[in-house]
Parts: structure tokens; sequence; C-alpha cells
């Protein structure tokens, strides 16, 4: 029976919730999902300084729940991806990651639909670091906040839907990314209304995980991603605490 | 339940039912796997001759087994894999392209076994055209032709575990990529005796394939991967065919 | 006397002999050029489906039409190019390869002018192996099919040569590619109107080939374009066959 | 008159002080440097997860300590940097990128001492990120970790320059980078003894919040550094504090 | 005392002296700045065949002005920068890699606004060569040639800070470059009408051979910028004569 | 009939008479090549300093040699080539593009033997700028300064021969590049002994441009390689004189 610990990297119990259903449904029966989110921190996630908390959030809330066959980083940041993959040894998928690798499978060329344009840049670097720049070919704002996202704000997801069927005729994405967590709900309309695929992290980073546990496959630990060394620290047990 | 295409693109049978079975054993219980190779063809692909006979026959294949959710190419050369995509809707992978997605989720750098010293350019072409070139930091030959490789062949299992302790020691390799379908069998031996995961395209791919699957995740046709245009065919009822 | 086997990838006779016709124009005097075509195949490529069936053709071409000191692969998709030069050892040079290295000799910047935008991605992934891609402003799709490219369709070259001003007005292309051999007998009226040279694979291919041929500058046969390994074929001879 | 904030990442006393000094004497006179180091966190950062509670250190410091006229954030790893620059609109300058940008001045090509080798795939990817990834020939790992740096271990030192000497001579760096604050007092003998310049982060990052200052520069917030969002904050006041 | 010696490769005095100008007020008290330009040469710069001229003007202004602790070359193409860079070890600085390294410090995106079309491709060409293509968004031509820029044209003053409106808003510039060293008097005024920090490589460029200085940072002289090989000359005593 | 100029951009008469008689050798009957060099300038070429003067010296023998269908800019270091496009309207080549452009057509993989290391990174820049820098597996420095090259010193051959053999069996070089002009009467030599194609770019180079004339095609005048703008010249006629 595959354990997953899903990390909603935000405080809003709301995401944390339906982020752990969606991973739930997707998931073959008799699995399990622990969905977590920090006590403090940021309820939406938008700017470096909300990312910074949430990094050592989500490095803390996977020391804290251990047991887990794999952990998913729930927000498109993928904040804390790589410390959290030192602090363990399961698999550790990042939401962004898992939607890049969904759609350079199913399409030659994706668009991103995002809330504002000041993420833009931070976007970008994550597909260099991804190596899918050359597949992306355009980044579509909304310039609506995170927390106007979801299936409850039916503006929010006609806006979505207007942006991704421009960014599909005009520039010839194949497939959408909805770059935020807090859109993972509305997909499935989406895809229906806009008539492409529309790949979801928290779904497809779930199966990866799932995927990589099937396999036997573990986060390798003779390099980057080896467990910590052990420092010294000072006025607090460690980063994990 | 899920059905999965495995296509074999040589025509050794060997191949196709070992990696049938490495499928199957990799997928949940109750998924189908029907394991399929050309009837004409070369019983092991090194060359880029070899990969264009085999690539028109993974069309042909496809076009020729229907009723499946998902499709695996089970080479590493990933033959035809653009134009599979073309000719049916439902997602269709590669081997190759799995297992970097595989090594990428499990470390920062990874390092490839492969056969012969001249099919390393067309490695570094698809580590180009898969993104992961800052990847990899080595691409180590065994010497030793693709006829030679697999369990029965003990001789080279050694020398796959040599070279690949060679490149994690030397070259900082975190994990290793098998690029030969015909060494699937033994990865999870090499495992056992580096010490590092190794990531066998054939098993990933097999979970990529049934990860788009749960996702509801099917091939975008509004651009490259378009069903053909409908162009006449001389000789020939058409390119399935 | 420089003998070049032009390979035609489509079964198309008026494309086959218009194109032995620029091949031949353009040499020196006492050249001698052999077009040839598939005898099975597409009537025009369009497809990557198209692509394989006529990259498995382009090789069965370069063997049996021996005695050639060079050959050109004239079509734009360069299909087979890679396995056309490990099966000899004389030069072969693929058209879209040649428009390149024409078009990087005369100016900064080029545009393309192409038929469908369902092939825009692939002529972006052919952009980055012969490493042109900073070199290329624009990909303008005319959206006409291959059918019904070439001198006889005026239409279409009213086209090209409105589409051809826009991307040097706008874009700043100083000179321009037609990514299609059905296009190769309109240039110089394209050239003329819009008023920047324009590149012509076929033209400037056969030049390439006969340019090797003088400097006795052959495949090199030690790596990547080697002679394929002997491998056993199932069912058929072998690749060539 | 320039008041810089130095801030240390790490909780060493010492490493604060001495990078102050540096600070100081490379400034022109009549500036004034206040160095500041986290109450609670490593004392040394060898791992992504001390990074990631370094970087959360980094911004309280920069909101902690206003007043001043640019801050360096004094640890090779640059943590926070991006966040930082969010929360203030004096300049922030990262040390990493400071000795890279003094590197790319004084030389074509240089070479990188760090202390081990699970560092390296994370300096690689801010070679990418900070664009020099081309210029650098060499990333050799000493071996050695941090809390073993510094002018009050000869052995180090002596270490540092036998490994400087050999990049030098055997890969063509023409200058040094030592990628660990705690090396900043030893770059003088070591350019010395070695013969090639040898870039100090501290200093020039010092002299770069300067330069930036004298221009009237400061951190545009029009986009990606623009102030953070008004997020709410669950269980603490924000990301400052 | 810091001795700084700025060449103006074109042969225009006002340029000259108001450049010298700008060094001077941006340097702390005490330093001296010696202005040159060539006798021979063009009055502005906009070809690659004015370069080619001004090129070895700098060459030879930095052999005939001994003495300085650092030199900069005051014209965004930086002729000569790297042949400037062997025939002195003092630091030698360029105008167009100064305004980038300012850019890149004050934001991750920035716009340029230059003079004619035609030069674009050599801008991408430098951005390439610098490191920084991806951190550029725009550039925007003014259409107007190098001799009507400055403060005393208010026509230009106005045209670019139009552009730099536009490219801030449409193409989310958080930065401006004005690659034209006759734009530098009117930095200023364009950063306050735009509302975006406006870097200017006169400024910073000056402050980046301070910075060096100070920190003792000479060129390395071991390798791609030694001193240059002892040729012959046939008619002219050597380059710098 | 084509005629040819062939620019030697150092002063030495027998470079430019053995570099005239491979490029009529290489020339189908009837053309004509003129070989010039300037006056005034290096005896060789082997700094930027070097080049500097070179470039200039480039420029004028173009402008000062009417009547010419092409010219071939017969230096590795390509001085003065795009300066050289903008001051005509014929073909330009240059020797080092050439050599590249043979290289990537007979192979995929290729090794540069060279005269001295300090050369290494301006190679490497050149590679990046023709964007074939994937393509090089190998750049091996002689150690032999440029006067000691050519078919009459029998001992660099020997050296050419055994470095080029290292590079082919240790690095897979598939063919190798001369980067001199002083080594090109050696090529075939070369080629026996190593037993890979060796491309000399003045030979090909002559025949890229012979093809450019043959196809008609001249350098596009409409951006980049424009007439230059006409500036104002001070103590001088102009560029060319």
């Amino acid at each position: 029976m595959f354990r997953l610990g899903l990390i909603n990297p935000n405080t809003d119990p709301i995401h944390t919730s339906s982020m752990r259903d969606v991973a739930l449904e997707t998931l073959p029966d008799g699995c399990e999902v622990t969905g977590v989110a920090p006590e403090r921190g940021p309820t939406a996630i938008e700017s470096e300084a909300d990312l910074a908390v949430a990094a050592l959030g989500v490095v803390r809330l996977v020391r804290s729940l251990p047991g887990q066959d794999a952990y998913l980083i729930a927000c498109f940041g993928d904040p804390g991806l790589d410390a959290a993959r030192e602090v363990t040894d399961v698999p550790v998928i990042g939401m962004a990651e898992a939607a890049y690798k969904a759609a350079t499978l199913v399409a030659k060329r994706f668009g991103i639909v995002t809330t504002l344009p000041r993420g833009i840049p931070a976007l970008e670097e994550g597909l260099d670091r991804y190596g899918v720049r050359s597949r992306c070919v355009a980044i579509a704002p909304l310039l609506i906040p995170v927390g106007e996202q979801g299936s409850h704000n039916p503006d929010t997801t006609d806006a979505i839907i207007e942006t991704g069927r421009r960014i599909v005729a005009e520039q010839g994405a194949e497939t959408l990314i909805l770059a935020c967590g807090g859109m993972a709900d509305v997909a499935v309309r989406v895809s229906e209304e806009v008539g492409v695929p529309v790949c979801d992290g928290v779904a497809f980073g779930t199966m990866l995980a799932y995927s990589l546990w099937r396999c036997g496959l573990r986060t390798g630990k003779s390099g980057a991603y080896g467990w910590p060394e052990p420092i010294a620290y000072t006025g607090m047990p460690g980063y994990g605490d």
C-alpha cells in the first residue's frame, strides 16, 4: 500500500484538503494520502519572500511526517524541493516539475497560465532549470491573485479559459499548464472548454511519486541529495525543528 | 483496467517477452500488457539504418494494435516516437525519455552506460532534445554489442557494474541509466552492487503511461502531434500498412 | 566528372524532375545528376508518419543507386539523413541543412516560410540540431499544403511573397528560406519581389555536395557515421532492401 | 557616507567579523559596515537544508537592519538573494554573483575551489543562472568541510594553493574563485602563490554595492523584485518577523 | 589615488568630455580621469566597419596612455576590448559589459534602447557573449542615428522616454539600458520619467574599474589575455603604433 | 568565369601564394584567384591585438580589390568578417566558418588542432558564434607558434599527426580541423596518416564562395550587413582608406 505525504506549503486548509482529494482520486484504490500544511506561514504564496518562509516549512513538514513512501510539494514554486530531497530518502516530487514532465509527454509545445506578471521571470528560471524552456511558447498572466483562484471563483475560471484559448490559437500551445495549486480543481473544465489537455501537477505529481515507488526508485544519496552534513546549529536543534 | 501496448522495435522475441514481464510486474494488479514486435526488421538496433527500419515498424505496430490505453516504445533510441504520437491519440512513451524523466526525479546528475562508442553522439542529441544535457555527467560505452546484453550474459553484467562504479566515483553520477532495452533485467542487480538507483526506462515508461491514463491525459492533437494530413500514397495504402 | 544522386523522398515525379533541373543548372558544365524517387510512399511529406516512410525510402534509394560522387536528400525534413550517411562513404547532404548553411553565409538573421503551423516545432528542433536557432527570427506558415506549392500555383507564390515581405519588414529577416522542396522553382521570383536573397536548399545543397567532392572530403567512418554494425535481420535481407 | 549591511547567513561570529573587516578595508575611507548574523541557525552552510534556514534568516536580517545604503549576503550560496531584493529597495548583492562578475572582468576562463563534491551540482546551477557556465573550466573540491576553512587552518590553505595551481596548469583557469566565505582571508596569499588573480566575492561584492550606490541605482521594483504582495500570514506576523 | 583612462573610441570631442564628466562625478573625491579619443577615425560608430577602425584606435590609445590604474572603453560596441586587455595588465572595462552587469544586479529582466535596427543582431551577439541573453526582454530601436543622441537633442530624449515606457509596460523590462554612449547624459531624466532604474555603462563601468583597483585585481595574464606573442610586423612598428 | 579575391590577413607572401594555389587547385578550370595581403601588419596572427590590426587590413583590402565575385578571408580568426560583409555586396567567406561547415557535413563530432593554448577561449567563442560548440569534442594545442607551421616544418607535421590521432582515439573526433592557415598544405598528409577526413577552410571556403556565386546568392543588405551608414571621419577619408 502506497502512502503519500502531500505537503501544502501554504496554510490554507481548503487548499490542503482539495489537493488531497485530487491525489486520492488519481491514485489506484487502496493508497493513502496524508495532507499537511505548516502551522505558521503565508496563506498563499506570491513572492520570493513567501517562498523563503514556505521552503523552510516544507523541510520541517517532511521531517515531522515520517513513514511515507513519497512526498509531493503541492505549490507551483516547488519551495524547498532540493532541501526536502536531502532530508529523506524516499522520493520527493515538485508540482511544477511534475506538470512540465506531463506536458512534454503529451505535446511538443505547452503554454502556462499564471496569476501575476511579476512571477514570470521566476517561472522562466524554472523552465531553464527543468530543461523545458524551448518547449514553452507562452506564459500568460491572468492578473488575478492566487487568493481568488479555484472553482469557487467562476469569473477566474472564465478568465483561465479565455486566456488558454488565446495562447492555443495564437502561440500554438498544444497543452496547458495551470501554474497554481489553486487552479487544480478547474483543470478538467478548462480542458473541455479549450479542447487541449490540461496538465495538473498535483494529479500527475502524485502519479510520479507512485511510479517511482512501484519501480523501487529512491532518491540517490551519494551526491547532491546526500543526507545533510552534521552541522552544529545555534539557538535551534537543526533545520528540521 | 489499463491496457498497455508494449512495442519492441526489434524482432527478438526474448526481448519482447522479458520487457513485457518487467512492465507487468511494475504495474498494479489487474492491468494488461500486450507485447508486440515487427515481423520483419533487425534483431537488434545499433545503427541509424536499423533505427530507420525500426521507426517505420513502430508506426505500423501502433496502427495494427488498437484498443490500448497507451503504448510504450521499448528501445533506447525511441524510434518512431513522434510519428507514433501522430497516429493515435492515447499516450505514447519512449523508453529513453522515460529513463531521463526518472533520473532527473531522483538525482541531480546521472550517468549512462551504453554499448558502443559510435552511439554516443546520438545519445547526446537525445539529451539535448529532452532538455537534460546538463544533468548528464558521463556516457560510458561498454564496447559490447547489444546482442550480448542481458542477464544471460554474466560477463556483460560484470562490465556494467564496473563501469557504473567508475562513473559514480570519478564523474559524480548519482544515478545510472542503462541505455539498452537488453540491459533492463539486470538493473536491480547493478543498483545493489553499485549502491545508486538505476533507472530502467521500460519499468518507469510503463508507469508514465499508466500515470497519464490515470490523469485522463491524452496526446494533444491540435498541433505537432495532430492526426497526419491526408496525403495520397503511391504503391502502398499508407504509412500504417 | 561529378555525378550527383538527387533523391526525392516523395513519389511525385514532377518534383523529382524539377529539382533535378535545378541541380543541373546550378552545377558547372559536364556534371551528371540522376534524380530518383521511391516507388512506394507518400506523394508529399507533411507529417512525421510520412517522414518515417520517406526516411526508409531514402536509405534504400542510396543503396540502390551506386556509383555516385555524392547524394542530395531533396526534402526539407532531411528524412533519413543520418542513416544515409552510414550506408555510403560519399557525402550525403540534406536540403534543410544546406539552406541553413547558405542563409548563415549571406545574413545574420533569416526567416522561414513554411506550409502548415503543425510543422513549426519540428522546424525548431531542426534549428537546434543544426545550431542555427538564434539566427532565425521567424517561421511563418502559409496555411497552404505542400501539394499546392510550386510555380504552377501562382496564388501560392503571391502568398509566399506577401509573407516574406512581412517577416523582412517586421521581424528583421535579412534572407528567406522556403521550407519545402516544392517551392524551389519560385525562389528567384520571390527574391526579386521581396528584395532579399532567397536560399534554396536544392541548389545550394547540390553545390555543397560538389564542393566536398572537389575538396576530396568524404564522410568520416570512424564514429557515428561508420558502416552499420552487421546485425541479423528477420524477414528481410537488411535495411537496404 | 555609504553604509553597508553585511549579512553573514551563518551564526559564526568569527566569520561575521572577519568578513566585516574585509569589507571595511576594501571600501574607501569614511564608509560604515554593519556586520550581522542570525541568532538562530547553522554555524556553517553545507547543505540545501542549511541554505533553507539561512535564506529565511537573511530576509529577516534585512528587515531588522534598516537605514543601510545596500546589503551584501556573505555566503557563496547567495541564500535568500531574490527574496531580499523584494523586501528592500536599496541594492542587495550576493557574494557568488559578485565573484563571478569580478572573474569575468579579469579573465576569459575561471576555476572554482570549493569544499565538498556534493556541492558541485548546486554550483553548476548557479553558473547557469548567472550566465557564466561557459566561462568556468573547473570546479575542484578540496574534500575539506567549511568548518576547517580560513587562515587559521594552514593545511587547508596549502590544499587550496595546490588545487589552484593544478586547475591553472591543467584546465587553463586564468583566475580563481574561492567558493566559501571562510576562504576570504587567504585570497591574497593564494594569489601570490599561484600567480593568478583570486576573486573574492566579499571584497568585490562590497564594491559592487558601493558602485550601485554611487551611480544612484536601486533595485527595480516594477516587476520580479517588486515589494511582496500583501499576503495574510498565519501564526506569525509575516516573512520578516 | 585612482587614475582612470577613459577612452572614447570615436573622434567627437564633445562625447569625450561629457563622458569624462560623468566618470569624474561618479567616482569618489580625489580620483583622476583622463579622457582621450583617437586623432583619426569615425565621428560616430554605427557599423562594423566603423568598429574595426575604432578597435585598432582603442588598442593604440591604451598603449599611448600609460600610468593609469584602469581603462574604460566608452562605446557600447566595446571595440577592441579583448585586444586592450592583452596590451596592459591593469583592468580594462567595456561600457556594454558594465551596463549588463549593473542591470543584472538591480533587476531580473532588462530592456535595451538602441539607435538603428541594423545593430540588433550585433547587440544579441553581445548578449550571448556576456551570458545575459535570457535576461533581456526587448531591444527597441529609436530609428534615430547616433549623431542625434544626447541631451542637446530634446526630441531624441522624448523618443527614448516613450520607447522605454513601452518596453516596461508591454515586455516587462524592469530596468533600461541606453545602448549608446551619446545617451549617457539623459539617463537620469529617463529614469525619472519612466520610473525604473536606467543603467549607464559609463558611470557603472567607471565604478567597476575603481572596484577592481580597490580589490587589487588585475587582468589575468596566464592565458587568453596574456601579453601578445612577439610577432614581427611589416611596414609598421607593431599593433600599438 | 568566377573571380575570387583571396585575402591573406597577415603579411607573409609565402602564405598568400600557397593559399592561392590551394584555392586555384580546388576550383574547377577557368576560375581566377587573386591573392592579396596587407602592406603593413603582422607577419603572423597569434593575439587579439594582431587580429585588430588584421581586421582593419581586411576591410581595406576588400575595398581596394573591386571586380571580384566573392572574397575569402584566409586566417582562422576570421578577422574583419562582419565588416567586410558590410563594405561589399558579393559574398565574403571566413576560413574558420568554412571549416566548421565542412566538418559538420562529414561528421557528427570534430576535433581542432591549434597552435597555442591561449587561443582556446577565442576558438570556443567562435564555436558558440557559429553554433557548433556541441559538435566539437576537443581543442588540442600543439604548443608550436604559427611561424613554425606548414609543410616546410616536418616536425610540426609530425606533431599534428600525433595530436590528431590522440583526439580521434580518445575523444571520438570523427574529422579534424587544422585551425591555422599555415597548416593548410599538410591537410592531405594528416588525413592519410590519421585516417579521418581533414577539413581545410581555405579549400572549402573557396568552394563555398563559388557555390554562392553559382546560386546567384549575394549578401543580404537590408539589415546587419547593410552598407555602412555615412559617418563622417576625422583625419582619414573613411574605413576603407
